[in-house]
């Protein structure tokens, strides 16, 4: 009997899904709506019919799935396979993979998304072979995975990897976690954009008024972008503290953990090449000793939005190898 | 035959040395001095000594030792037996386990003293049993020592643990390192002695005038909590700074590793528990998930100085367990 492998990452508006066989080769994927809205048992539902459609559109029958990973947003009890809080989607303590277990009678195992698109990269992309990296993802907010001694490190809670939340400037601007001065607060989209129309309201002239006709609402990491490039002075401010903020934080990482890779993806990261050239030319000694930087690369994600759901089959084969979820 | 383990952990104004038997027992410690100005064969010789000395003054012969642990200041590349530098013994590049092996015939092992030290709390002191921790000693300068997942973390290029050197102030003061903003450029007794000089020289009115009869040589990290307690706003306003600082360093190492207990040792420790109350109101939600503060603790060293030499001989047995020198 043939047997299969699939692997699911769940997004905010996004669901997708992965086939694989058991020698890796991948075999079908697949994009849904999470339909958050419609509430989890609607999209837990709508996730395990995606699971049976792939199958079937490939020909192969439920019984022939060995495992399942799953990729979920925000806090997770994987262990229990609880969801503790997950704000995108709004779910608060929902059990998660009972329903999958039911629907399929196979081991399914979950984790937070941010590190099941670490692990993608670790076995697919840009993390192969190197033994010791972070998998920075700075879109809406800023997460990471990390990478230590050739494994996932959860941290004790499982809430390692909270890099959005570290300190950049002390007493700093509120962040949405309820502290100040986080990364996230200067560095991710939601900083950036909150940063542009604070100063805009408290009437800091800027083209990016222009450019949205007004609408403040229209303000994008795009536009800030494209102010910049144009000469605007605040949207230049903005790009260059989220350079800076992004880059300390990066330095801080090499002093404590002395890794040999940094690995920059989601939205932010696909502004290209500056971004990355920026940060190499911040992340240099004095600022890291000169033996780190010898061993360090800056690089970007290699799976991009794919990560996700790579990570999510990696899972799934860790657990069929009796690993567990790490 | 009987056989011993042996310790010893090098600093830059003396050495301390320790013998204990094969099932762990604490057979006698000694204590000589470096004098680092006489040269690196000298002071290898005196380490060397230190062995023989304390082996004969208990009743037993070189032969009967198995293994030495050595805890060296500065970097290391232990594999090679290599000081890379020690900027406090004036040591580049020397091979030190060499001589050590040919006089005494047995396996020799070193790494950092901080992370030897962090071994010692590991095995013998505040972190028994404890599988996540940082060390952070708090001196002249700031290092700090990892376990992850029950193992020292030593990083690729055995640089982890720099603790010292993250980002506190963007763009801040300038570090000894060569860099700027640095955590031991405030919190550090060198960092705090170097703000009450700098201050007091640009004409800032402070106690600490009087109380070193002008002499600001004299300012030493008592000198300024002394200041502080009789309500000298300068010396307050270093003290308060140093405790931030920290408590920020720490708050990141939490929100980057999730760990579990945060041990604190190094003269500025000495301070007693006002430390450490300070550090604990400041690292609470939501500097720090709420998960996360639920499973931390944060705690004095227990060993003290006798950290390095316990650790070397908890290195010591290590290599004899065949792990290496991790």
């Amino acid at each position: 009997m043939r047997k299969y492998l699939a692997g699911i990452d769940l997004g905010g508006t996004k669901f997708a899904t992965i086939l694989a066989d058991l020698d890796g080769n991948i075999i079908a994927k697949t994009k849904n709506e999470t339909r958050a809205a419609e509430g989890s048992d609607r999209v837990i539902g709508r996730m395990i019919q995606s699971i049976r459609d792939i199958l079937a559109e490939n020909g192969a029958r439920v019984d022939e799935l060995a495992a399942l990973g799953l990729g979920i947003p925000g806090q997770q009890d994987s262990e229990k396979g609880i969801c503790i809080s997950a704000h995108n989607l709004g779910w608060v303590n929902l059990q998660v993979l009972e329903p999958f277990k039911e629907a399929l009678g196979i081991p399914v195992v979950m984790d937070n998304d941010v590190r099941v698109a670490t692990l993608g990269e670790l076995k697919y992309g840009a993390g192969r072979g190197i033994r010791n990296f972070i998998c920075i993802t700075i879109g809406t907010g800023i997460g990471s995975g990390l990478v230590l001694n050739g494994q996932l490190f959860k941290g004790p809670a499982g809430l390692a990897g909270e890099l959005g939340h570290i300190n950049v400037v002390p007493d700093g601007d509120p962040c949405l976690c309820g502290s100040r001065g986080c990364l996230e607060a200067y560095a991710s989209s939601y900083g950036m954009v909150r940063i542009a129309k604070e100063s805009i309201s408290r009437g800091e002239k800027s083209l990016m008024e222009e450019m949205t006709q007004g609408d403040l609402e229209k303000i994008t990491p795009k536009v800030i972008e494209e102010a910049s490039d144009r000469g605007d002075k605040l949207a230049t401010r903005i790009m260059e503290d989220m350079y800076k903020y992004i880059s300390i934080a990066i330095c801080d990482l090499i002093n404590l953990l002395n890794l040999e890779r940094v690995i920059i993806g989601g939205g932010i990261s696909n502004m290209g090449d500056k971004l990355l050239d920026r940060i190499r030319e911040y992340v240099v000694y004095p600022r890291i000793p000169r033996p780190s930087q010898e061993i360090l690369s800056i690089v970007r994600a290699e799976l991009g939005e794919e990560a996700g759901m790579y990570g999510a089959l990696a899972l799934a084969r860790k657990c069929l190898e009796g690993k567990g979820a790490n």
